[in-house]
């Protein structure tokens, strides 16, 4: 593989292990709005891959079969744009092949960076990761859905960047609209 | 009406008058995703009111059945979380009632502020749009559904905010994405 996109971010929403709202780990099923705007978010902002991260079987097969409607089905006539974000969906069955794929582009192992909406201790600063990604340093980012990212996922990864917090005590954001406030806040232009 | 939020920034998701593809004026279908996730982006950042904007009485009695189930039905005990969020929802016919509306509880015209994937003449950067909420001026803040406002009501508000580019030229978010880069923007923390 070649380095095709404008930066050195990848990301990947992860299904399995994620957690439910009881803590017990569990794998969610994926979702077309999420393949949607996550690949039109990463597509404007110059993401390189976008891993859907599931181990299950029917799963991969539901995903094919979206995105084929899009790569050559009547979706690619009628909205080549849409053909050209969902492009950068990589079907994976784990964060550990996410990882293998992205060692082989890059000849270097990805930095793994988790988000979650919990302060965890091995932080790391938007700001520092930005910097990063400015000196084309492979990163992979890991958003959760359901509840969010196992515990065993946080504790293996290399930092995990501060939870989104807005004026008010409230947590709940959509995995959509957290995975676009943080590739802005790492890849936006600051005018 | 008091004055209810952490904020004095106030949306409003337009779905009459848009364009299409062909930049015809057209009304659009609301739909339960854009009220969800923007309704709980709002909620996180101290939005005060999130105004569903559409002439159409359908889609009126779509958007109260679907608050219903959160509101008082099955989905307010599974969900609280859910249901304080989609209390910011205000249903109204045209972006003069949403004025009308926030005229009366402000004693005092909101700044109408516009968003656009591409760039205009009347704008106003976000730091600049920021302060004046930090002063806790009004600010209404349209979002448009299908293809963008329709050229009147970018004629008609006092600015429009620079278009969200990332480190390409594709130009396709979603609405739901746009919303939380421009919210965050305005009202995110800056660690």
């Amino acid at each position: 593989m070649t380095f095709q996109g404008a930066t050195s971010l990848n990301i990947a929403l992860i299904h399995h292990p994620v957690v439910n709202k009881r803590a017990e780990v569990i794998g969610s099923a994926v979702t077309n709005l999420d393949l949607h705007d996550i690949a039109r978010m990463a597509r404007t902002y110059g993401v390189e891959n976008y891993f859907i991260t599931t181990p299950y079987r029917d799963q991969h097969l539901l995903v094919e079969e979206l995105l084929k409607h899009w790569e050559t089905g009547h979706g690619a006539r009628y909205n080549p744009a849409r053909k050209e974000a969902l492009s950068l969906i990589r079907l994976c069955e784990s964060v550990d092949e996410a990882i293998g794929t992205l060692t082989e582009q890059y000849n270097k192992k990805p930095l793994v960076i988790t988000t979650s909406a919990h302060k965890q201790s091995n932080l790391i600063l938007y700001d520092e990761l930005r910097q990063k990604i400015d000196k084309k340093e492979p990163v992979l980012l890991l958003f959760g859905t359901a509840h969010g990212l196992s515990p065993e996922l946080m504790q293996s990864a290399d930092g995990t960047l501060p939870p989104i917090t807005g004026r008010t005590d409230y947590n709940h954001l959509s995995v959509r609209s957290a995975a676009s406030v943080v590739i802005d806040r790492l890849l936006g232009s600051r005018e």
